[in-house]
């Protein structure tokens, strides 16, 4: 099984290859991407960035159409076991719970304040809203960006008891700093809530909060006590960011499609497909996590355990490799996974 | 009438310069602003400027916060008698008949392929809103931008015989480039279609794509014949740019405050009230179309013709005057508005 993805990843690097001067280097300086292995994914992004950015390549692409859309969840950072925003909204019902005393005979939040981890692993999408409806809503974005700072500053992650900003993968920085270190602009493109990752976008992805792209509800305009200005967060959703929504939402923010685009699920496929649709030099990767003993394994494809979180079927590697896309192993490709290793 | 709203500009003036040590410059390069008189609306601009990006200044930001928003129609471009949108709908309904039999005799469409010119004046937004789902739906972006530019490139303006793009208000061309030499981050945010600006915006404002926010219709995700991820504008609503929704959509797409911000009408006035809330230095600024001999006189609080167009009534004034916004005034503050003159 893993000999099978690897080959996609050599299909590409050898299709991009073949569309070279021969004599050309196609090295990285020997700093620039240090968590990376020497495999076929790593060339890919190397020779994609040469391409793309020497004058003298007929597939060079200006500095404002280069554009990178990047997935969060299991591309940027871990969202194994559980999405962390989801942990999020559940100590938010924890905390809020003084306040909301009817919460503890009401379903879903009674689950949460009994801890019952077996009631809430089969929590419906349906439930999900109704937690996330309850804890993101009815205060203003600086207000709720404010409270997920401070979450972010105290809670761990479950398995590795780390802080999440230490969750982000160390290779994946490495490339959003790569390819703004020639002329990118990178973007978060997330099926999360784009209030929640803006609020630590800058902090643990160096990217600011006009270049993250996500999941949003409405906002209402009203007034302060002192007659100013406010934006308050309404329990009604505005953009599904995932899946289709991914380039309906990227065309919305900028009118202009990206020419390389990472994830790691099928909620991720439309994304790169519509990507790799503007022809041209173009990249699309896609993250297999396969390395249960520094992170996680799973991808029913790869005969690894089937989760609800991150779905990556037989049928996206049936496209990935009918596409060319680059399929990357967490084991084989990425040399270090975190900062703290 | 002209010295009451001359009067709130002097007031803003007054106020910002209580603030500084007075031995300062507060004169822009003196070819920076060359169409500008040297009036209370200048010395506002050069003063903001000055405080927002000297390091020394209390008032000082950074530049990753420096966000100016502009409104289009009657701010950066003339939009009497009729909003260039509109022009451009009635034009493509013409071109588009042959393939529409049963508009001849179909309302909206039958007056606007009769010319009639009365019918048309008393059209009611539902009206509007047939002729632009039926001109601006059915197709891709990139298509839909490409009629634009065809139009852009051929169409004038009923009065002033020019094509679109000479309609730009040069003062407020040196305005934006004056910001932008001074590390601020330039938008459009309109009331207008987002597609529809997007397809000039460089070439007319040298703004980006990425930088225009402004009425949206969603977008449906699907494939082309050859398979390839494609979006095609389908005739609903997602956003509508215009009063409270410029501040909620200036949330939605940047997470950030703007810090200066231009107007003319009751579409702008919460975006000008939600960018001086968020306190330190504040730019807010209003156009008042004053000058009939040179462009159009409009806007009852002055005793000028009221018309659906741009709306700057007095409660409009009454809260400038109140919040110390400073009112341009095309006559008096512009020495020279179009670079044809």
């Amino acid at each position: 099984m893993q000999r099978k993805y690897m080959a996609f990843g050599v299909t590409a690097a050898i299709a991009l290859c073949a569309l070279l001067p021969t004599s050309v280097r196609i090295h990285a300086q020997s700093d620039d991407l240090p968590s990376w292995a020497d495999g076929p994914a790593r060339k890919a992004i190397v020779e994609f960035v040469r391409v793309t950015t020497d004058k003298s390549s007929p597939k060079f692409v200006p500095p404002e159409d280069r554009i990178a859309t990047f997935d969060q969840d299991g591309t940027t950072w871990v969202s194994h076991p559980i999405y962390s925003q989801l942990l999020f909204a559940f100590d938010r019902v924890i905390a809020l719970a003084p306040q909301h005393p009817e919460w503890k005979s009401m379903q879903p939040f009674g689950c949460v304040l009994s801890g019952d981890k077996a009631a809430m692993s089969k929590f419906t999408m349906k439930d999900l809203e109704t937690i996330l409806m309850a804890t993101h809503t009815g205060m203003t974005p600086e207000a709720f960006q404010a409270i997920v700072r401070n979450w972010m500053a105290t809670a761990k992650h479950p398995r590795f008891n780390r802080p999440f900003a230490e969750m982000a993968y160390r290779p994946m920085l490495e490339v959003m700093r790569y390819l703004r270190d020639h002329g990118f602009k990178t973007y978060i493109v997330t099926g999360g809530g784009q209030d929640f990752v803006r609020a630590y976008a800058q902090q643990v992805y160096g990217i600011p909060s006009e270049q993250i792209i996500g999941s949003a509800l409405d906002t209402q305009y009203t007034y302060n006590k002192a007659g100013q200005g406010i934006l308050i967060k309404e329990p009604k959703v505005l953009l599904d960011n995932d899946h289709a929504g991914k380039p309906e939402d990227i065309y919305l923010f900028l009118g202009k499609r990206p020419i390389a685009a990472f994830g790691n699920s099928t909620g991720d496929r439309q994304m790169l497909e519509y990507t790799q649709a503007g022809g041209g030099a173009r990249l699309m990767m896609l993250v297999l996590h396969d390395d249960a003993v520094r992170e996680f394994a799973y991808g029913p494809a790869q005969g690894l355990p089937d989760t609800r979180i991150g779905t990556f079927p037989q049928s996206l590697y049936d496209e990935a490799k009918r596409r060319s896309w680059t399929v990357i192993s967490m084991k084989n490709d990425w040399k270090r996974i975190f900062a703290f290793e």
